[in-house]
């Protein structure tokens, strides 16, 4: 038996992104949105939504550049604080001792700590209510060496990701591999 | 140290999203999707991105509705099934016994084993590359009173929703809430 909770922003698994840009003065900026998610496959791309009152707003219209910097569960407090405080009087960055570092391939920093982050050039804005969707070109992607497994790819279970439940505020660990995509369904498929 | 991965849709963690359809004859479709996120607070809004060659995308098209169907892992072999074969000339709920439960609010079928659905009405269109984003107002949420805590709301522990890795084609569990939102953060603003 279903019970409606009505019209919500619900959907599980969201994300726990970290938007890294520089403002006008290059002061490096970052801030959490769980608003977002692959958008494209050719050109590989990502969008996430910001609204227009935001810091980041302003540096993304300005510089059409940023990153995405992926937390763990070690970033979880820096993450949770990215989001709390407008960056327009805040440098985050230094209240946290994390590091910014300047993208290879965008202008806008990304945060050094985290274990995967996301280099992006702005290729298309969306206004949708109270939020603009910022659509970004993924230009490269890197990871720290220490999450990737030894076949040489990412690993969730180094990685230790976090995701966000939207009803509850919560934050949740990204948890086991249960399955292989594309394989599963074979059952079905006769 | 960080290793560029190059230009790829990488991001952690991404949803398994059920996008349920009619066609123009009135038969329920549904295919899996991992490109997708909540994009707007305000109306309440839903991204979805589907490649113009899908069945899914004519049936957007013609209908302007969909529902996402969140699946637990006891509908992971289903869901995977879902996105491994096309609905043009495959009965997808026939084929794995799964109940098309035509939604309330929009003109499109959820599928009722999911533990948590949401009903969208098309809003707006994006074209990137080689997706189309179909922007959804999120009209209801269901939830099976299953997955609801005590306080009446959906517990993640409860629903056991899966999420999808790119890299690995890997389906994981979400795991342990770890922290709560707008308070770990609080250590850094003094």
């Amino acid at each position: 038996m279903k019970r409606s909770l009505g019209a919500r922003t619900v959907a599980y698994p969201l994300p726990v992104f970290l938007v890294g840009t520089y403002d006008s003065n290059r002061k490096p900026d970052v801030m959490a949105a769980a608003w977002g998610g692959i958008c494209s496959s050719e050109p590989p791309s990502i969008a996430v939504s910001i609204r227009p009152s935001r810091y980041t707003h302003r540096n993304l219209l300005e510089k059409q550049a940023f990153t995405i910097s992926i937390p763990s569960i070690a970033q979880m407090a820096e993450a949770d604080f990215f989001g709390m405080v407008p960056g327009s009087d805040t440098d985050k960055f230094a209240k946290t001792g994390f590091t910014p570092v300047r993208a290879e391939h965008v202008d806008a920093p990304y945060v050094g700590e985290c274990p995967v982050v996301l280099e992006c050039r702005v290729i298309n804005t969306v206004e949708i209510g109270s939020h603009t969707q910022f659509i970004g070109e993924i230009l490269d992607v890197k990871c720290d060496e220490s999450v990737l497994g030894a076949d040489g790819k990412p690993d969730l279970a180094l990685m230790k990701a976090i995701g966000y439940d939207p009803v509850r505020s919560d934050y949740f660990i990204t948890g086991a591999v249960v399955g292989k995509a594309f394989t599963q369904g074979n059952k079905y498929r006769k």
